[in-house]
């Protein structure tokens, strides 16, 4: 099992933005301006979307489906007033490969529910929109 | 007002690796596997850090308060079973400057209760602990 605990430090570098450093040298930079790099909703935003996709790749990697590329457009939309968290979420799947609808539907499903730990560590009352497109390639 | 939606585009590069592009070119790769980038729930992590230590700055450098350096360290908690989620972070805010206690607690409840989008985004039964630590220096 991988370790329970996610541990983070986070140094201020001017203005707002900040270095975040993860274990073993990992770091990024992020921006309350959004110039310098991603802001802390867009963070959020790729930690969602990044965590459905890892699942939907083990998911259809691990059955005989044939994944050859994937894509995913995340719109979020927030609140007008203070704190302007997040309300509701649409995420668009582009699958590339031979891969059937169900299978994709079924991996998705699987994120949401039981295995995406992004998703579910936020507010139950966000909406979530899962569209999916498929561009079959032809079996080698 | 700041564009309501946010935006991002993320492209599977192999194995659980993503590079995740936000609006002008801003970029960073993420990894299910901690090697290449930073994790989801890393990220998520640097998403919840980053967004209260902004509202910090912003706080406390609009008040007359002498802020010359912060650092935060984050720690949290996951469920032992998936979908594995976050149950409880844990902030240590460092602060270095002229700083009254009072303005720094002052500053971090407002970011809890009223301006950080992306703690407001989270479950309302995630557990948080902020710790803070002042090192004052000397007025020039």
């Amino acid at each position: 099992m991988a370790n329970p605990h996610v541990t983070l430090d986070l140094t201020w570098i001017g203005d707002l933005s900040f270095r975040a450093d993860a274990p073993a040298g990992r770091a990024l930079i992020t921006d309350g301006n959004s110039h310098a790099g991603l802001s802390p909703m867009e963070l959020l935003a790729a930690a969602t979307a990044s965590c459905m996709a890892i699942d939907v790749v083990h998911i259809l990697t691990r059955s005989r489906a044939g994944l050859t590329g994937l894509r995913v457009g995340l719109t979020g939309d927030r609140a007008d007033t203070d704190p302007r968290r997040f309300r509701r979420l649409r995420l668009i799947f582009d699958v590339d490969g031979v891969v059937a609808q169900s299978q994709l539907d079924r991996a998705l499903q699987l994120s949401k529910d039981k295995y995406c730990s992004v998703w579910n560590s936020l507010r139950e009352d966000i909406e979530l929109e899962l569209v999916t497109h498929i561009t079959s390639g032809t079996m080698p």
